[in-house]
């Protein structure tokens, strides 16, 4: 009797081990949600049944798929690329911006985003971001920024896909930037991400026409801009939202502000040994007003440190 | 021998019938290139295969998809609307704009436009064009508007989804318009509908958010908005466009410039007994560069005359 207990639940336990699509993800209530959700969206004989054109999730960028810190990762890049760029050119290498911005300035930290971003062409652009994600490395992490994104968020990603689910990026990053690499990186086609943008411009060279990108914002998808961007692209509400700063909040608070079944969960940075510990008052990322009303509008706080087995993928 | 021919002709006949995806395309050049397109991006096996995932179609919507005279539909629901509303609102009945744009006055349609279009949340728009979608009818056709949709688009938009093509329409009408019938009519989801958009506002009304719409243009996705609109929704270049007027110029030299198998075509509107018949120096959906330079540009005409045997979609 004893062993045919143990057999059992030894094979209960290998099955489950099989089938579990969030491996990096602790047992626990925030686990327990999101399947439950899942679980609830996907049964056709359930009352919480949506059908899968509905089954819209939306997930910000920096700081819930990837980490965000000492800098958003794309001023970084702007920060490599402008060095880059002034090896070649001795105008651009005495152009005191560019000191100042590494230093932190935010003023010049701008010009230099411009100078990275703007007057040229959107595959020119492409290009130089593909080519900044295949060898620029993290200052303290040592990784490729791309290997700085969430295993158990990618692990979530697939779960929901393979769940019917469509995902989307809205994020306050480019979303030239992140089109480089979010199809290769997280498996979302570009169609599917959604970001800030500057202005562009049909252009016909010799013939050939090009896009071409101008220094003048476009649009910011942040804050109140999420809900406006994800309505403008997608034109339906999500049913299921992930956020971590309160640049977040109003793109939670949208998706959740429906009838029918919702799932919104804020990813809170805790975890200062495996990535970095912030949340009020940070300068990047920070979390104030979804800390204080998650609970009352029933959004769960997913823990780094206590929910998640591991944070980084594994390195290639 | 003579029996045994004419029945396999017979038996050949009706398998033909059977499955051919284009029931309402003529038999001729214009039907076998888009069929020879298709075959050739999607056989594994060939020089010219295409990813699923690169083979993106983009439809103009007026005068593309449904008819667009004698005013683009969206302008005439604009008026119908503007009636209804002076019917309960007597200050809006003394407007001399509502005489005077249904008189054709640019202006004062313009000003009916921001009346019905704006100062509105996005859900009441929406149900404002779903209820005049299924009432109002076409002044001399006398059919509802979503039944003047093309027979052969239709089947065309079909046959490419078939063929793992995702389809989008890319007009200049309004992309919140367009959403309220899209998806039933054309079988393209909301997030495939690019148009042209005016600037939304994110407000929290009594602790419940609304998408406000303003008075205000954001976008206007035509000529060299349309790759624009393009690049920024979908972020791929499509490999096949079909438009109709000099509007949708851009689009099909956008899709038709780089490298690969490459497919556009322009409706061309050559039939006044069943439809309408226009080109150059029409007031709407005017055809001159297009005429001049498809040729040379390997575009083709589609003539509604000789390719289409039948024009609408049969009445529901």
């Amino acid at each position: 009797m004893a062993v045919a207990v143990c057999l059992f639940a030894l094979t209960a336990a290998r099955v489950h081990a099989a089938t579990d699509p969030l491996p990096s993800w602790n047992e626990g209530a925030v686990k327990t949600r999101i399947v439950s959700f899942v679980q609830a969206v996907t049964d056709p004989a359930g009352k919480d049944y949506v059908a899968p054109a509905a089954r819209v999730a939306v997930f910000d960028n920096d700081g819930t798929l990837w980490s965000e810190q000492p800098l958003y990762f794309q001023a970084i890049f702007a920060l490599d690329t402008a060095r880059a760029m002034a090896a070649r050119d001795p105008a651009l290498a005495a152009n005191p911006a560019l000191a100042a911005a590494a230093q932190g300035d935010t003023k010049a930290l701008a010009e230099v985003i411009a100078i990275t971003h703007a007057n040229t062409t959107s595959d020119e652009f492409a290009g130089r971001v593909r080519q900044w994600t295949t060898s620029a490395r993290h200052p303290t992490l040592h990784r490729r920024y791309t290997e700085l994104t969430y295993q158990p968020m990618r692990e979530l990603l697939d779960y929901l896909e393979a769940n019917g689910f469509s995902t989307w990026i809205v994020s306050g990053g480019g979303v030239e930037f992140m089109r480089a690499f979010a199809p290769e990186v997280y498996g979302i086609p570009s169609e599917r991400v959604i970001g800030s943008s500057i202005k562009t411009k049909y252009e016909v060279r010799d013939g050939v026409p090009v896009i071409v990108r101008l220094p003048e914002i476009e649009f910011v998808d942040d804050k109140e801009g999420k809900p406006l961007g994800i309505h403008k692209a997608i034109g339906k509400r999500p049913i299921a939202a992930f956020g971590n700063s309160d640049g977040d909040f109003q793109m939670l608070e949208w998706t959740t502000s429906a009838p029918g079944p919702r799932l919104a969960m804020i990813v809170h940075h805790d975890d200062a040994v495996r990535e970095f510990a912030y949340d009020r008052g940070s300068h990047i990322g920070r979390l104030e007003r979804g800390l204080d009303e998650a609970g009352a509008r029933g959004w769960s706080l997913i823990s780094m440190k206590s929910d998640w087995k591991t944070v980084y993928t594994p390195q290639q």
